[in-house]
Protein backbone atom coordinates (compact mmCIF):
# COMPACT_ATOMS: atom_id res chain seq x y z
CA UNK A 1 0.00 0.00 0.00
CA UNK A 2 1.13 3.61 -1.21
CA UNK A 3 -0.54 6.26 -1.59
CA UNK A 4 0.34 9.15 -5.11
CA UNK A 5 -0.66 11.99 -3.14
CA UNK A 6 -1.72 12.07 0.49
CA UNK A 7 -3.62 15.59 1.58
CA UNK A 8 -3.78 15.82 5.29
CA UNK A 9 -6.05 18.90 6.39
CA UNK A 10 -5.18 20.39 9.72
CA UNK A 11 -1.08 19.59 10.69
CA UNK A 12 -1.42 20.03 14.73
CA UNK A 13 -0.51 16.87 17.06
CA UNK A 14 -2.00 14.40 14.79
CA UNK A 15 -1.97 15.69 11.45
CA UNK A 16 1.74 16.69 11.42
CA UNK A 17 2.64 13.48 13.70
CA UNK A 18 0.30 11.88 10.23
CA UNK A 19 2.30 13.54 7.67
CA UNK A 20 5.58 12.90 9.35
CA UNK A 21 4.48 8.82 9.79
CA UNK A 22 3.61 8.62 6.04
CA UNK A 23 6.43 10.27 5.03
CA UNK A 24 9.08 7.66 7.48
CA UNK A 25 7.35 4.76 6.70
CA UNK A 26 7.59 5.58 2.51
CA UNK A 27 3.77 5.11 2.13
CA UNK A 28 3.03 8.40 0.16
CA UNK A 29 4.86 9.72 -2.77
CA UNK A 30 3.84 13.22 -2.11
CA UNK A 31 2.11 14.79 0.89
CA UNK A 32 0.04 17.97 0.92
CA UNK A 33 -0.57 19.82 4.21
CA UNK A 34 -3.83 21.93 4.61
CA UNK A 35 -4.50 24.70 7.10
CA UNK A 36 -5.11 28.12 7.65
CA UNK A 37 -1.47 29.11 9.44
CA UNK A 38 1.06 30.27 6.73
CA UNK A 39 3.63 30.06 9.29
CA UNK A 40 3.40 26.78 10.28
CA UNK A 41 2.63 25.21 6.59
CA UNK A 42 6.23 26.88 5.63
CA UNK A 43 7.99 25.44 8.47
CA UNK A 44 6.38 21.42 7.77
CA UNK A 45 7.87 22.36 4.30
CA UNK A 46 11.27 23.86 5.09
CA UNK A 47 11.33 20.30 7.29
CA UNK A 48 10.34 17.85 3.76
CA UNK A 49 7.36 16.96 6.35
CA UNK A 50 4.82 17.77 3.66
CA UNK A 51 5.74 18.42 -0.16
CA UNK A 52 3.08 21.00 -0.59
CA UNK A 53 0.74 23.36 0.88
CA UNK A 54 -2.44 24.70 0.61
CA UNK A 55 -4.95 27.01 2.39
CA UNK A 56 -8.01 26.30 0.31
CA UNK A 57 -8.89 22.57 0.99
CA UNK A 58 -10.69 22.15 -2.00
CA UNK A 59 -7.59 23.06 -3.79
CA UNK A 60 -5.75 20.66 -1.26
CA UNK A 61 -8.26 17.74 -1.88
CA UNK A 62 -7.65 17.56 -6.02
CA UNK A 63 -6.22 14.80 -7.63
CA UNK A 64 -5.50 12.79 -4.03
CA UNK A 65 -5.81 9.08 -3.53
CA UNK A 66 -5.86 9.54 0.07
CA UNK A 67 -7.66 12.23 2.07
CA UNK A 68 -7.36 12.57 5.93
CA UNK A 69 -9.29 15.46 8.13
CA UNK A 70 -7.19 16.24 11.08
CA UNK A 71 -9.12 19.41 11.60
CA UNK A 72 -11.01 19.97 15.27
CA UNK A 73 -13.67 18.04 16.01
CA UNK A 74 -15.98 20.78 15.72
CA UNK A 75 -15.50 21.76 11.89
CA UNK A 76 -15.17 18.15 10.23
CA UNK A 77 -19.21 17.86 9.63
CA UNK A 78 -18.84 21.20 7.49
CA UNK A 79 -15.48 20.74 5.75
CA UNK A 80 -16.38 17.15 5.20
CA UNK A 81 -19.58 18.50 3.40
CA UNK A 82 -17.55 20.81 1.56
CA UNK A 83 -15.08 18.46 0.14
CA UNK A 84 -17.44 15.64 -0.37
CA UNK A 85 -17.73 16.50 -4.19
CA UNK A 86 -14.31 17.53 -4.74
CA UNK A 87 -12.44 14.83 -3.82
CA UNK A 88 -11.25 11.73 -6.44
CA UNK A 89 -13.84 9.28 -6.52
CA UNK A 90 -11.17 6.91 -6.01
CA UNK A 91 -9.35 8.66 -2.59
CA UNK A 92 -9.69 6.92 0.42
CA UNK A 93 -11.20 9.30 3.01
CA UNK A 94 -11.34 9.38 6.14
CA UNK A 95 -10.85 11.45 9.76
CA UNK A 96 -9.11 11.76 13.24
CA UNK A 97 -12.09 13.28 15.28
CA UNK A 98 -12.72 11.99 18.28
CA UNK A 99 -16.18 11.62 18.53
CA UNK A 100 -17.86 9.35 15.35
CA UNK A 101 -21.72 9.11 15.50
CA UNK A 102 -22.60 12.76 14.22
CA UNK A 103 -20.12 12.78 11.50
CA UNK A 104 -20.30 9.05 9.97
CA UNK A 105 -24.30 9.84 9.83
CA UNK A 106 -23.26 13.41 7.92
CA UNK A 107 -21.10 10.91 5.61
CA UNK A 108 -24.28 8.44 5.09
CA UNK A 109 -26.23 11.08 4.13
CA UNK A 110 -24.04 12.76 1.41
CA UNK A 111 -23.31 9.16 -0.09
CA UNK A 112 -26.86 8.89 -1.23
CA UNK A 113 -26.20 11.77 -3.53
CA UNK A 114 -22.38 10.87 -4.70
CA UNK A 115 -20.54 7.28 -3.12
CA UNK A 116 -17.42 8.29 -1.89
CA UNK A 117 -14.32 5.68 0.19
CA UNK A 118 -15.12 7.31 3.68
CA UNK A 119 -14.97 5.21 6.58
CA UNK A 120 -14.68 7.22 9.88
CA UNK A 121 -11.34 6.78 11.95
CA UNK A 122 -10.15 7.59 15.54
CA UNK A 123 -6.40 6.72 16.76
CA UNK A 124 -6.34 6.69 20.38
CA UNK A 125 -3.21 8.53 20.25
CA UNK A 126 -2.25 12.24 21.76
CA UNK A 127 -2.12 13.85 25.25
CA UNK A 128 -3.14 16.99 27.07
CA UNK A 129 -0.45 19.17 24.58
CA UNK A 130 -1.50 20.02 20.97
CA UNK A 131 -0.09 21.33 17.65
CA UNK A 132 2.18 20.54 15.22
CA UNK A 133 5.57 21.44 17.46
CA UNK A 134 4.54 18.26 19.69
CA UNK A 135 4.01 15.84 16.43
CA UNK A 136 6.30 12.94 16.30
CA UNK A 137 6.45 10.56 13.52
CA UNK A 138 6.16 7.36 16.29
CA UNK A 139 2.79 9.11 17.51
CA UNK A 140 0.93 5.96 16.38
CA UNK A 141 3.21 3.05 17.15
CA UNK A 142 1.31 0.28 19.68
CA UNK A 143 -1.80 2.80 19.93
CA UNK A 144 -5.13 1.58 19.07
CA UNK A 145 -7.10 3.00 16.15
CA UNK A 146 -10.78 2.54 16.09
CA UNK A 147 -12.26 2.35 12.57
CA UNK A 148 -15.88 2.97 12.52
CA UNK A 149 -18.04 1.95 9.30
CA UNK A 150 -21.17 3.56 8.51
CA UNK A 151 -23.78 2.10 6.50
CA UNK A 152 -22.10 3.51 3.30
CA UNK A 153 -18.86 2.43 3.71
CA UNK A 154 -17.89 -0.53 1.52
CA UNK A 155 -15.79 -3.37 2.72
CA UNK A 156 -12.95 -2.46 0.36
CA UNK A 157 -12.75 1.35 1.72
CA UNK A 158 -12.76 -0.43 5.94
CA UNK A 159 -9.77 -2.56 4.00
CA UNK A 160 -7.65 -0.15 2.91
CA UNK A 161 -8.14 2.28 6.06
CA UNK A 162 -6.93 -0.58 8.20
CA UNK A 163 -3.75 -0.82 5.95
CA UNK A 164 -2.92 2.72 6.24
CA UNK A 165 -3.49 2.75 10.37
CA UNK A 166 -1.70 -0.77 10.78
CA UNK A 167 0.95 0.99 8.15
CA UNK A 168 2.40 3.19 10.67
CA UNK A 169 2.22 1.06 13.44
CA UNK A 170 -1.31 1.46 14.87
CA UNK A 171 -3.43 -1.45 15.95
CA UNK A 172 -6.60 -1.35 14.65
CA UNK A 173 -10.42 -2.33 16.07
CA UNK A 174 -13.76 -1.60 13.85
CA UNK A 175 -17.06 -0.69 15.39
CA UNK A 176 -20.11 0.84 14.76
CA UNK A 177 -20.08 5.05 15.68
CA UNK A 178 -22.24 4.25 18.20
CA UNK A 179 -20.26 2.01 19.97
CA UNK A 180 -17.16 3.81 19.11
CA UNK A 181 -19.16 7.36 21.30
CA UNK A 182 -19.63 4.95 24.05
CA UNK A 183 -16.44 3.95 24.46
CA UNK A 184 -14.27 7.43 24.59
CA UNK A 185 -17.65 8.90 26.74
CA UNK A 186 -15.53 6.45 29.27
CA UNK A 187 -12.06 5.71 28.90
CA UNK A 188 -11.40 9.69 27.21
CA UNK A 189 -14.07 11.72 28.12
CA UNK A 190 -15.60 11.35 31.17
CA UNK A 191 -11.64 10.96 32.45
CA UNK A 192 -11.37 14.45 30.98
CA UNK A 193 -14.28 16.15 32.78
CA UNK A 194 -13.21 14.61 36.02
CA UNK A 195 -10.14 16.15 36.00
CA UNK A 196 -11.14 19.75 35.10
CA UNK A 197 -13.51 19.52 37.62
CA UNK A 198 -10.84 18.17 40.28
CA UNK A 199 -8.52 21.02 39.38
CA UNK A 200 -11.21 23.54 39.87
CA UNK A 201 -12.31 22.32 43.29
CA UNK A 202 -8.16 22.34 44.39
CA UNK A 203 -7.77 25.98 42.72
CA UNK A 204 -10.93 27.40 44.19
CA UNK A 205 -10.34 26.59 47.68
CA UNK A 206 -7.15 27.78 47.92
CA UNK A 207 -5.36 28.55 44.27
CA UNK A 208 -1.71 27.62 46.80
CA UNK A 209 -2.77 24.12 47.04
CA UNK A 210 -1.58 23.56 43.71
CA UNK A 211 1.88 24.38 45.33
CA UNK A 212 1.74 21.01 47.43
CA UNK A 213 0.95 18.84 44.17
CA UNK A 214 2.95 15.92 44.26
CA UNK A 215 3.18 13.19 40.88
CA UNK A 216 -0.38 11.78 42.35
CA UNK A 217 -1.98 14.70 41.88
CA UNK A 218 0.13 15.69 38.62
CA UNK A 219 -0.60 12.31 37.14
CA UNK A 220 -4.53 12.44 37.79
CA UNK A 221 -4.93 15.90 36.21
CA UNK A 222 -2.62 15.82 33.64
CA UNK A 223 -5.19 15.93 30.98
CA UNK A 224 -7.24 19.01 32.39
CA UNK A 225 -4.31 20.47 30.97
CA UNK A 226 -6.00 20.18 27.30
CA UNK A 227 -7.43 22.77 25.29
CA UNK A 228 -10.86 23.75 26.58
CA UNK A 229 -11.68 24.89 22.85
CA UNK A 230 -10.98 20.94 21.86
CA UNK A 231 -13.36 19.78 24.70
CA UNK A 232 -15.83 21.79 24.78
CA UNK A 233 -16.59 20.59 20.93
CA UNK A 234 -16.18 16.70 22.05
CA UNK A 235 -18.52 17.02 25.21
CA UNK A 236 -20.93 19.44 22.65
CA UNK A 237 -20.53 16.07 20.05
CA UNK A 238 -21.00 13.20 22.28
CA UNK A 239 -23.42 14.91 24.86
CA UNK A 240 -25.10 12.05 25.57
CA UNK A 241 -23.67 9.13 26.06
CA UNK A 242 -20.60 11.75 28.12
CA UNK A 243 -23.75 12.15 30.55
CA UNK A 244 -24.78 9.22 30.45
CA UNK A 245 -21.18 8.02 31.81
CA UNK A 246 -21.19 11.21 33.96
CA UNK A 247 -24.50 9.42 35.88
CA UNK A 248 -22.73 6.50 36.35
CA UNK A 249 -19.64 8.33 38.31
CA UNK A 250 -22.23 9.68 39.94
CA UNK A 251 -23.43 6.23 41.58
CA UNK A 252 -19.46 5.36 42.31
CA UNK A 253 -18.65 8.38 43.90
CA UNK A 254 -21.45 8.37 45.74
CA UNK A 255 -21.60 4.91 46.97
CA UNK A 256 -17.62 5.85 48.14
CA UNK A 257 -18.68 8.61 49.89
CA UNK A 258 -21.75 7.40 51.50
CA UNK A 259 -19.01 4.61 53.23
CA UNK A 260 -17.19 7.56 53.96
CA UNK A 261 -20.01 9.53 56.03
CA UNK A 262 -21.39 6.11 57.66
CA UNK A 263 -18.33 5.15 58.87
CA UNK A 264 -18.74 1.58 56.75
CA UNK A 265 -14.99 1.26 56.96
CA UNK A 266 -15.08 -2.06 55.49
CA UNK A 267 -17.23 -2.02 52.89
CA UNK A 268 -15.06 1.34 52.00
CA UNK A 269 -11.70 -1.70 52.05
CA UNK A 270 -13.49 -3.89 50.03
CA UNK A 271 -15.06 -1.44 47.35
CA UNK A 272 -11.56 0.46 47.18
CA UNK A 273 -9.47 -3.20 47.00
CA UNK A 274 -12.09 -4.87 44.40
CA UNK A 275 -10.97 -1.08 42.04
CA UNK A 276 -7.75 -1.74 42.29
CA UNK A 277 -7.94 -5.27 41.13
CA UNK A 278 -10.02 -3.92 38.29
CA UNK A 279 -7.45 -0.99 37.80
CA UNK A 280 -4.35 -3.60 38.11
CA UNK A 281 -5.63 -5.27 34.50
CA UNK A 282 -4.49 -2.69 32.60
CA UNK A 283 -0.80 -1.21 32.88
CA UNK B 1 24.09 15.78 61.23
CA UNK B 2 24.54 11.97 61.63
CA UNK B 3 23.05 9.82 63.63
CA UNK B 4 24.62 7.10 66.17
CA UNK B 5 21.11 4.20 66.00
CA UNK B 6 18.45 5.08 63.49
CA UNK B 7 15.71 2.76 63.62
CA UNK B 8 12.81 2.42 61.46
CA UNK B 9 9.88 0.94 61.86
CA UNK B 10 8.06 -0.36 58.94
CA UNK B 11 9.69 -1.24 55.48
CA UNK B 12 7.58 -0.74 53.42
CA UNK B 13 8.30 1.44 50.02
CA UNK B 14 8.63 4.64 52.49
CA UNK B 15 10.35 2.88 55.45
CA UNK B 16 12.76 0.65 52.53
CA UNK B 17 13.65 3.83 51.07
CA UNK B 18 14.43 6.06 53.95
CA UNK B 19 16.64 3.16 55.13
CA UNK B 20 18.88 3.01 52.05
CA UNK B 21 18.94 7.12 52.11
CA UNK B 22 20.41 7.18 55.39
CA UNK B 23 22.85 4.38 54.70
CA UNK B 24 23.71 5.71 50.93
CA UNK B 25 24.53 9.57 52.31
CA UNK B 26 25.52 8.04 55.51
CA UNK B 27 23.32 9.86 58.24
CA UNK B 28 23.51 6.77 60.58
CA UNK B 29 26.51 4.83 61.62
CA UNK B 30 23.92 1.74 62.41
CA UNK B 31 20.37 1.29 60.63
CA UNK B 32 18.00 -0.82 62.82
CA UNK B 33 14.95 -2.20 60.78
CA UNK B 34 11.67 -3.30 62.68
CA UNK B 35 8.96 -5.09 60.97
CA UNK B 36 6.64 -8.52 61.20
CA UNK B 37 8.32 -9.89 58.10
CA UNK B 38 11.21 -11.53 58.58
CA UNK B 39 12.04 -12.50 55.27
CA UNK B 40 11.55 -8.89 54.03
CA UNK B 41 14.13 -8.06 56.68
CA UNK B 42 16.45 -10.74 56.08
CA UNK B 43 16.62 -10.00 52.51
CA UNK B 44 16.75 -5.66 53.86
CA UNK B 45 19.89 -6.99 55.90
CA UNK B 46 21.79 -9.05 53.20
CA UNK B 47 21.28 -6.17 50.77
CA UNK B 48 23.26 -3.97 53.55
CA UNK B 49 20.26 -1.64 53.98
CA UNK B 50 19.79 -2.39 57.57
CA UNK B 51 22.30 -3.87 60.20
CA UNK B 52 20.02 -5.17 62.10
CA UNK B 53 16.43 -6.51 62.39
CA UNK B 54 13.83 -6.37 65.56
CA UNK B 55 10.09 -7.63 65.39
CA UNK B 56 9.37 -5.90 68.53
CA UNK B 57 9.65 -2.07 68.30
CA UNK B 58 10.06 -1.97 71.98
CA UNK B 59 13.53 -3.57 71.68
CA UNK B 60 14.42 -1.63 68.04
CA UNK B 61 14.07 1.60 69.70
CA UNK B 62 16.31 0.92 72.28
CA UNK B 63 19.14 3.62 72.57
CA UNK B 64 18.60 4.75 69.14
CA UNK B 65 18.68 8.64 69.07
CA UNK B 66 16.61 8.43 65.51
CA UNK B 67 13.23 6.70 65.68
CA UNK B 68 11.22 7.29 62.35
CA UNK B 69 7.58 5.30 62.19
CA UNK B 70 6.80 3.90 58.38
CA UNK B 71 3.80 1.68 59.05
CA UNK B 72 0.56 1.99 57.67
CA UNK B 73 -1.00 4.87 58.82
CA UNK B 74 -3.60 3.47 60.77
CA UNK B 75 -1.89 1.79 63.38
CA UNK B 76 0.86 4.74 64.07
CA UNK B 77 -1.35 6.16 66.95
CA UNK B 78 -0.95 2.62 68.93
CA UNK B 79 2.64 2.18 67.90
CA UNK B 80 3.40 6.13 69.22
CA UNK B 81 2.11 5.30 72.55
CA UNK B 82 2.95 1.73 72.94
CA UNK B 83 6.66 3.61 72.09
CA UNK B 84 6.65 6.66 74.02
CA UNK B 85 7.92 5.80 77.26
CA UNK B 86 10.93 3.07 75.95
CA UNK B 87 12.11 5.51 73.72
CA UNK B 88 15.69 7.21 74.64
CA UNK B 89 14.70 10.82 75.70
CA UNK B 90 17.56 12.26 73.79
CA UNK B 91 16.10 10.87 70.94
CA UNK B 92 14.35 12.74 67.67
CA UNK B 93 10.83 10.61 66.76
CA UNK B 94 9.20 11.30 63.73
CA UNK B 95 6.20 9.34 61.47
CA UNK B 96 5.90 9.31 57.61
CA UNK B 97 2.03 8.71 57.80
CA UNK B 98 -0.13 10.96 55.43
CA UNK B 99 -2.79 12.13 58.39
CA UNK B 100 -1.16 14.32 60.55
CA UNK B 101 -3.89 15.61 62.89
CA UNK B 102 -4.78 12.23 65.52
CA UNK B 103 -1.13 12.00 65.79
CA UNK B 104 0.09 15.56 67.08
CA UNK B 105 -2.78 15.89 69.10
CA UNK B 106 -1.63 12.18 70.79
CA UNK B 107 1.45 13.43 70.81
CA UNK B 108 1.15 16.14 72.53
CA UNK B 109 -0.80 14.33 75.38
CA UNK B 110 2.01 12.17 75.76
CA UNK B 111 4.11 14.89 76.13
CA UNK B 112 2.46 15.82 78.97
CA UNK B 113 3.51 12.54 80.92
CA UNK B 114 6.57 12.61 79.45
CA UNK B 115 8.42 15.12 77.26
CA UNK B 116 9.87 13.95 73.87
CA UNK B 117 11.66 15.10 70.54
CA UNK B 118 8.48 14.23 68.36
CA UNK B 119 7.58 16.24 65.39
CA UNK B 120 4.85 14.76 62.66
CA UNK B 121 6.46 14.61 59.16
CA UNK B 122 5.20 13.77 55.45
CA UNK B 123 7.18 13.19 52.51
CA UNK B 124 5.18 13.58 50.18
CA UNK B 125 6.58 10.60 47.86
CA UNK B 126 5.44 7.34 46.72
CA UNK B 127 3.18 6.28 44.19
CA UNK B 128 0.35 3.36 43.70
CA UNK B 129 3.01 0.72 44.22
CA UNK B 130 4.10 -0.03 47.49
CA UNK B 131 6.53 -2.58 49.69
CA UNK B 132 10.46 -2.72 49.99
CA UNK B 133 10.88 -4.25 46.76
CA UNK B 134 9.88 -0.59 45.30
CA UNK B 135 11.82 1.18 47.62
CA UNK B 136 14.69 3.14 45.98
CA UNK B 137 17.56 5.54 47.88
CA UNK B 138 16.14 8.08 45.86
CA UNK B 139 12.60 8.63 46.67
CA UNK B 140 12.50 11.95 48.27
CA UNK B 141 15.23 13.62 45.85
CA UNK B 142 13.48 16.82 44.32
CA UNK B 143 10.04 16.44 46.48
CA UNK B 144 8.34 18.31 49.72
CA UNK B 145 8.38 17.10 53.18
CA UNK B 146 5.88 18.50 55.09
CA UNK B 147 6.80 19.03 58.90
CA UNK B 148 3.99 19.29 61.39
CA UNK B 149 4.70 20.60 64.61
CA UNK B 150 2.86 20.11 67.72
CA UNK B 151 2.28 21.93 70.68
CA UNK B 152 4.90 20.00 72.84
CA UNK B 153 7.48 20.08 69.28
CA UNK B 154 10.38 22.22 70.50
CA UNK B 155 12.25 23.95 67.67
CA UNK B 156 15.27 22.25 68.01
CA UNK B 157 13.03 19.07 67.27
CA UNK B 158 11.55 20.42 64.18
CA UNK B 159 15.05 21.73 63.20
CA UNK B 160 16.39 18.06 63.57
CA UNK B 161 13.79 16.89 61.50
CA UNK B 162 14.24 19.38 58.76
CA UNK B 163 18.25 18.69 58.47
CA UNK B 164 16.65 15.23 58.18
CA UNK B 165 14.93 15.65 55.21
CA UNK B 166 16.70 18.13 53.58
CA UNK B 167 19.87 15.36 54.47
CA UNK B 168 17.98 13.19 52.07
CA UNK B 169 17.45 15.92 49.15
CA UNK B 170 13.80 16.94 50.27
CA UNK B 171 12.45 20.19 50.41
CA UNK B 172 10.45 21.05 53.78
CA UNK B 173 7.59 23.01 54.55
CA UNK B 174 6.72 23.31 57.99
CA UNK B 175 2.90 24.07 58.45
CA UNK B 176 0.25 22.91 61.29
CA UNK B 177 -1.20 19.42 61.45
CA UNK B 178 -4.56 20.98 60.40
CA UNK B 179 -3.47 22.71 57.94
CA UNK B 180 -1.46 19.81 56.56
CA UNK B 181 -4.85 17.46 56.72
CA UNK B 182 -6.90 19.96 54.65
CA UNK B 183 -3.76 20.14 52.16
CA UNK B 184 -3.49 16.35 51.41
CA UNK B 185 -7.39 15.76 51.37
CA UNK B 186 -7.07 18.30 48.19
CA UNK B 187 -4.13 17.30 46.27
CA UNK B 188 -3.78 13.87 47.65
CA UNK B 189 -6.83 12.40 49.32
CA UNK B 190 -9.52 13.37 46.63
CA UNK B 191 -7.66 12.90 43.73
CA UNK B 192 -7.35 9.13 45.04
CA UNK B 193 -11.26 8.96 45.99
CA UNK B 194 -11.79 10.56 42.35
CA UNK B 195 -9.77 8.18 40.65
CA UNK B 196 -11.52 5.00 42.21
CA UNK B 197 -14.61 6.33 41.50
CA UNK B 198 -13.64 6.41 37.87
CA UNK B 199 -12.42 3.01 37.20
CA UNK B 200 -15.34 2.10 38.97
CA UNK B 201 -17.51 3.90 36.61
CA UNK B 202 -15.96 2.54 33.37
CA UNK B 203 -15.44 -1.31 34.83
CA UNK B 204 -19.34 -1.10 36.51
CA UNK B 205 -20.23 0.11 32.73
CA UNK B 206 -19.02 -2.76 30.80
CA UNK B 207 -15.18 -3.91 32.09
CA UNK B 208 -14.21 -4.41 28.21
CA UNK B 209 -14.20 -1.41 28.45
CA UNK B 210 -10.92 -1.27 30.02
CA UNK B 211 -9.22 -2.46 27.06
CA UNK B 212 -9.52 0.78 25.23
CA UNK B 213 -7.97 2.45 27.56
CA UNK B 214 -5.33 5.15 26.36
CA UNK B 215 -2.64 7.13 28.04
CA UNK B 216 -4.91 9.31 29.01
CA UNK B 217 -6.95 7.34 31.24
CA UNK B 218 -4.36 5.55 32.51
CA UNK B 219 -2.42 8.50 34.03
CA UNK B 220 -5.88 9.83 35.40
CA UNK B 221 -6.93 6.52 37.17
CA UNK B 222 -3.14 5.37 38.20
CA UNK B 223 -3.29 5.30 41.38
CA UNK B 224 -6.39 3.53 41.84
CA UNK B 225 -3.92 0.95 41.62
CA UNK B 226 -3.25 2.04 45.60
CA UNK B 227 -3.92 -0.69 48.48
CA UNK B 228 -7.37 -0.51 49.27
CA UNK B 229 -5.94 -1.78 53.02
CA UNK B 230 -4.12 1.42 53.24
CA UNK B 231 -6.53 3.92 51.29
CA UNK B 232 -9.24 3.11 53.77
CA UNK B 233 -7.05 3.76 56.59
CA UNK B 234 -6.31 7.54 55.14
CA UNK B 235 -9.80 7.83 54.26
CA UNK B 236 -11.03 7.05 58.06
CA UNK B 237 -8.01 9.23 59.79
CA UNK B 238 -8.61 12.25 57.33
CA UNK B 239 -12.37 12.06 56.71
CA UNK B 240 -14.00 15.64 57.83
CA UNK B 241 -11.30 17.66 55.22
CA UNK B 242 -11.69 14.69 52.59
CA UNK B 243 -15.83 15.20 52.55
CA UNK B 244 -14.93 19.01 52.89
CA UNK B 245 -13.35 19.06 49.49
CA UNK B 246 -15.46 16.36 47.82
CA UNK B 247 -18.01 18.77 48.65
CA UNK B 248 -15.85 21.42 46.72
CA UNK B 249 -15.46 18.89 44.21
CA UNK B 250 -19.37 18.16 43.50
CA UNK B 251 -20.04 21.91 43.26
CA UNK B 252 -17.79 22.28 40.38
CA UNK B 253 -18.73 19.13 38.45
CA UNK B 254 -22.31 20.31 38.90
CA UNK B 255 -20.93 22.96 37.08
CA UNK B 256 -19.86 21.91 34.37
CA UNK B 257 -22.27 19.41 33.95
CA UNK B 258 -24.69 22.22 34.09
CA UNK B 259 -22.93 23.84 31.04
CA UNK B 260 -23.25 20.68 28.93
CA UNK B 261 -26.48 19.82 30.04
CA UNK B 262 -27.63 23.33 29.37
CA UNK B 263 -26.01 23.43 26.36
CA UNK B 264 -24.36 26.48 27.23
CA UNK B 265 -21.35 25.93 25.20
CA UNK B 266 -19.44 29.25 25.28
CA UNK B 267 -19.70 29.11 29.17
CA UNK B 268 -18.16 25.28 29.27
CA UNK B 269 -15.03 26.38 26.92
CA UNK B 270 -14.28 29.89 29.36
CA UNK B 271 -14.68 27.54 32.57
CA UNK B 272 -12.28 25.27 30.70
CA UNK B 273 -9.85 27.11 29.68
CA UNK B 274 -9.85 28.83 33.06
CA UNK B 275 -9.04 24.98 34.93
CA UNK B 276 -6.82 24.90 31.92
CA UNK B 277 -4.79 27.85 33.32
CA UNK B 278 -4.84 26.84 36.35
CA UNK B 279 -3.22 23.37 35.79
CA UNK B 280 -1.03 24.67 33.55
CA UNK B 281 0.74 26.89 36.81
CA UNK B 282 2.07 23.24 37.80
CA UNK B 283 4.06 20.56 35.61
Amino acid sequence: MRFERATIIGLGLIGGSLAKALRRRGLAREIVGAGRNLALLDLARREGVIDRSETDPIAAVRMADLVILATPVGVLGTLLEALWHHVNGEALVTDVGSVKGPLVHLADRLAASRPLGFVGGHPMAGSEQSGYSVSRADLFEGTLTLLTPGAASAPDTVKRARALWEGIGSRVVECSPEEHDRIVAAVSHLPHLVAYALVAAVASSDEMLLDYAADGFKGTTRIAASPGTLWREVFELNRAPLLEMVHRYRKELDQLEGYIKAGEWDALERALEAIRRQRGKIQ
